[in-house]
């Protein structure tokens, strides 16, 4: 397919590569600065631009991946004398119908993107929505290319997978960064937590996490629970934390 | 080596079951109740026991995996016409010195066990500690027939790698809860989220996890918050949880 990647961060990166991979044509690449319009348009062998209304009329899909903040705004002035293309955004927090066009959609890897990272996207799932059965069709063909995975998810539902990612992605990384700093602060390198941490996430695909749960927390040790505490003295942050999640471990046995 | 096994919890089936495998005799299984010495001894072709009077004299190493309550109390038991056995205990967060044998230790292997998962224990490292040069010598050869990783930590440095593990592993394991329950809620399987979890834990071992940080917290995407805060309106917890990692995320950029 002839694709307009409208957007040249982590996603827009990670998708483009994958995309280019899976044999599909990435014409023009638009960032609001030629510096990263032009560092993801060299990879993908495409057209860089910085202007909006440069860009063409005749692909089969144009893939919004800007900031949630101004994709508003940024699909409206795409829009002008573009009424008929299928547009799609790829935001898990954002409604379909936040983009004005007739021929929408949304097109949501649930994946956490790093630029510096490449990902495998035959593991990634593919939430679809879209405004029109035709278009549906067009974009399950696209996902396909990329990944099995591919399920078809209203925005409504979509709302509840996005901030579950937040709990199961965005807040575990702060948790693998907490550790990561009481590590280093004490000199000891993070590498050594690596095998618990690949086993925590290993452990899940076959034990519900509640069944999973370990720690003092679950046993309700208190006396380790104070000895940390205190050891998190001057670290007030940190001892909210440990309180609040040891609580919610107890509370949710 | 001839092992004693006191305890037959997750941490001690499983440390028995590597043990055997890597060809050592389990001589003895302790446990206060005869159903679960007898199910742990079962598997390593032990002798069962639930009376601390019974436990042998000749071991090489005596390894003491009971609740960090108890520990106390147990090791002085056994202590009594065993005042020159190797006792070593496998708690992260107890000192060495919570045992009163001249010749103790502390073996702690940094990994997560539930009685239903294998674990490959080549993988994981072992923070060893000795009151003696040639009990350490002692553990470091037990410990190199099952892991490569085979570090030696005071007592001091061994507190902060284990509230680190609370951290990285317990809290991290809490948060897939709360992400599944908010996916079970609305009928999602939890099973979308582990390439994601996968990811997750896979990128930190390339890149540190501030720099691996995404998400509207990392973005201080306010908007997408505020929606995500709404969404949790009738689970307070979890909204004070979201609240407090958001902003414990934004100020460690």
């Amino acid at each position: 397919m002839k694709i307009v990647l409208i957007g040249a961060g982590n996603l827009a990166t990670n998708l483009g590569k994958g995309l280019l991979q899976a044999g599909h044509e990435i014409a023009q690449v638009f960032s609001r600065t030629m510096e990263s319009a032009g560092a993801l348009a060299d990879i993908l062998g495409s057209k860089p631009i910085t202007d909006l209304a440069q860009v063409c009329n005749d692909a089969d899909i144009y893939i919004l991946s800007v900031k949630d903040t101004v994709l508003e705004d940024v699909q409206r002035t795409l829009l002008k004398g573009r009424e008929h293309v299928l547009m799609v955004h790829t935001a898990g927090s954002m409604k379909m119908d936040v983009l004005e066009a007739d021929r929408r959609g949304v097109f949501y890897p649930l994946q956490t993107f790093s630029k510096g990272k490449e990902v495998d996207f035959k593991e990634i799932p593919f939430f679809l929505e879209a405004n029109h059965e035709e278009d549906l069709a067009v974009m399950r063909e696209l996902a396909e290319t990329l990944t099995d995975k591919i399920y078809v998810l209203s925005s409504n539902d979509r709302k509840w997978l996005h901030v579950a990612a937040v709990f199961g992605c965005n807040f575990v990384n702060h948790c693998y960064s907490m550790a990561a700093n009481l590590l280093e602060k004490h000199d000891i390198p993070f590498s050594v937590m690596l095998p618990l941490i690949a086993e925590t996430a290993e452990k899940v695909k076959e034990i519900h996490p509640k069944d999973a749960q370990t720690g003092p927390a679950m046993r309700w040790d208190t006396n380790v629970m104070d000895r940390h505490l205190g050891l998190l003295n001057d670290q007030p942050d940190l001892q909210e934390i440990y309180r609040l999640f040891s609580e919610h471990i107890h509370k949710a046995q």
